[in-house]
């Protein structure tokens, strides 16, 4: 069956690989994304046929007794010499303090250039271990094996490693492809349903931000979605990367515009998440507020009618997202903006929708209409 | 006349650019190394007409009133935003606390990703700046201006960066090309004695594993280089870069096995700072002991004469260079040095000269062997 038939699973039900390829570097630093149910079991094979002299796996302490457990195993039955470190869950591990105890782990491993680290977790430790791979010795080896459905529909894929400063999330960072991500979608039934939820509202993202299809198969699948049926997962997880794929080998480093459109409502988020306090909200939590702002203020700007706005909050409703903020000082919200790293010379941009499927970049946006925008959304 | 004429000062006596390019990599990331004499004045005009909103400059505080001065007048001539952030002198700069507070510097001045950096100062600001660059906002523009002769010869240019951990030097950093390098003759006026002489470590390094003819002009020009000739300083930094520059748009990122031949004589002086704590010895101090060992070892191994040894430690010597070390535990360096990020599952390599002008790397070498060396070479 073709894509645009929205009870369609994809064309892919059982398992999949996505290459990335960057057309403006070398081929060594292509890879693909492994999609399938219960891979985790044959990691250590996949891995160990590569230029490796041992692992260290970097893992969220919440998947310890459980994911990491099995790339363990696998990688020593592969006959691969394997190591794990175990990182506090929660937002709060993005942080210089989590880094340098990482740093110092690794060197007191005597970890060497053909160490591969292998992240095994959420975005946090995706972020956290990429950042420290990409920076120890300069540059290690990663391999994204993300658990959680943030993680396998967005942060995994792309590149971007950071860790927060306590004035601005993601601050400090570095742009580090890993060598391989290894999607277990049996990974996503022990997940919490806040985290799973959280996790729908990258999904979401997808839909607005690039395929309307994807949109509508979304609404018409709530049920299936909220279930975590494993088709409808697959398709969920599958599509997401392929999007995302298409739009990071087309500008890798934000240099064309191109990539910005990721950050739809991301903005609006880190400026909720810094001002809460990180871990208060899970990220896909602020992400679903930050798109709820970011339409409404395509609609206060006469970008888009109030039904696009309607369909996209109750899809996010529909997946026990929330849809406004607590009563944070728009005035707070509006700085923290000003200083995100994303704008230039304190002007504030904004990824708005034009219709669901297509947003972009508008630059320069007055910051008392913002203001507006964010007094309406707080509760 | 032609270079192989001892007498020779180079056919660039008043200044030059010698461009670097990257063969596997984008245009955008080649650049050039302009070398002349008072260049730090013009300074701002060459660096205003690049797409940049405005400069950071990050400056060791030994030349926050001359070099950085100048700098900064010249930007603000040429009607450039400029902010600088001054950092202390010495190794101890190149920690996590340095770079942690740099990074809340950028973030608190609102930096955004049009912001260049200017690291002013020895290789401690050009490798910390440098790393603060590239891990900023995943990324910022970096402009090396080094004002010592070991960064001027050495670590300003190849896109090395990095700071140091508690249990070994350059453990954490990246690669990351600067736009561009502004090596001015004249800023080495002021640099105290010990600091030049630590910088024609680096300079014999350059004799030892990639010119015979360079060594032995060197060797005939001794008195001139101690009294600081310009026209012989000139030659000495124009030679070094074209040197440097050959190797490493051969081997960016030390993956071809080419680029490592420039760590000959470090990977002894990284253990020796290590063990006597950053600071106490400057790092072309170290080198040069670590070259002496280093050529012992060969001698010992076989792969030289006994006169090849006494060439490069009589030079030394004529720069007032140290030659041994303090009694330090071969134990201790050794343990060291199985943790070097060059080191392949603590396998002893080191690289190790030929003849004069010609080096290679020698792997698995035994550890009694080198502890002999070691043994010998201490005071």
């Amino acid at each position: 069956m073709p894509r645009s038939n929205p009870n369609d699973f994809g064309d892919v039900p059982q398992g999949c690989s996505i290459p990335l390829n960057f057309a403006r570097s070398s081929h060594e630093r292509n890879y693909s994304i492994q999609i399938g149910r219960g891979i985790l079991r044959t990691i250590g094979s996949e891995i160990a046929s590569r230029n490796i002299s041992r692992v260290v796996i970097i893992a969220d302490e919440a998947v310890a007794l459980s994911h990491s457990l099995t790339c363990e195993k696998s990688f020593l039955d592969a006959g691969v010499e394997t190591s794990v470190i175990r990182v506090p869950s929660g937002e709060q591990s993005k942080s210089i303090q989590q880094a340098e105890q990482l740093w110092i782990a690794l060197a007191s491993l005597n970890v060497d250039r053909r160490t591969a680290i292998i992240a095994v977790g959420g975005g946090v430790v995706g972020d956290l271990a990429g950042f420290v791979a990409a920076t120890f010795s300069r540059g290690l080896t990663v391999w994204q094996v993300p658990t959680t459905l943030v993680a396998q529909v967005d942060s995994a894929v792309g590149g971007k490693t950071g860790i927060n400063l306590p004035c601005g999330k993601n601050l400090v960072g570095a742009f580090w492809q890993p060598s391989g991500v290894i999607v277990d979608i049996h990974a996503l039934d022990t997940l919490p349903s806040r985290e799973y939820g959280s996790g729908l509202a990258e999904v979401v993202k997808y839909g607005m931000i690039l395929d309307p299809t994807f949109f509508s198969w979304l609404e018409s699948h709530c049920n299936k979605i909220r279930l975590r049926d494993p088709d409808a997962v697959e398709h969920i997880v599958s599509t997401c990367c392929r999007l995302k794929v298409h739009v990071v080998e087309q500008d890798e480093r934000e240099e064309t515009g191109l990539r910005v459109i990721l950050n739809y409502g991301h903005t609006f988020a880190h400026a909720i998440e810094t001002a809460s306090g990180y871990g208060v909200l899970l990220h896909g939590e602020a992400v679903s507020i930050g798109m709820v702002m970011a339409a409404r203020l395509a609609e206060r700007l006469g970008m888009i009618d109030a039904d696009i706005c309607s369909r996209q909050e109750f899809l996010l409703t529909s997946f026990d997202l929330p849809v406004t903020s607590a009563a944070f000082d728009p005035d707070i919200l509006l700085d923290i903006m000003a200083r995100d790293k994303k704008s230039v010379a304190g002007r504030l941009r904004f990824v708005l929708p034009e219709c669901i499927g297509k947003v972009r970049l508008v630059d320069s946006i007055d910051h008392n209409i913002v203001k507006e925008v964010l007094t309406a959304s707080s509760r």
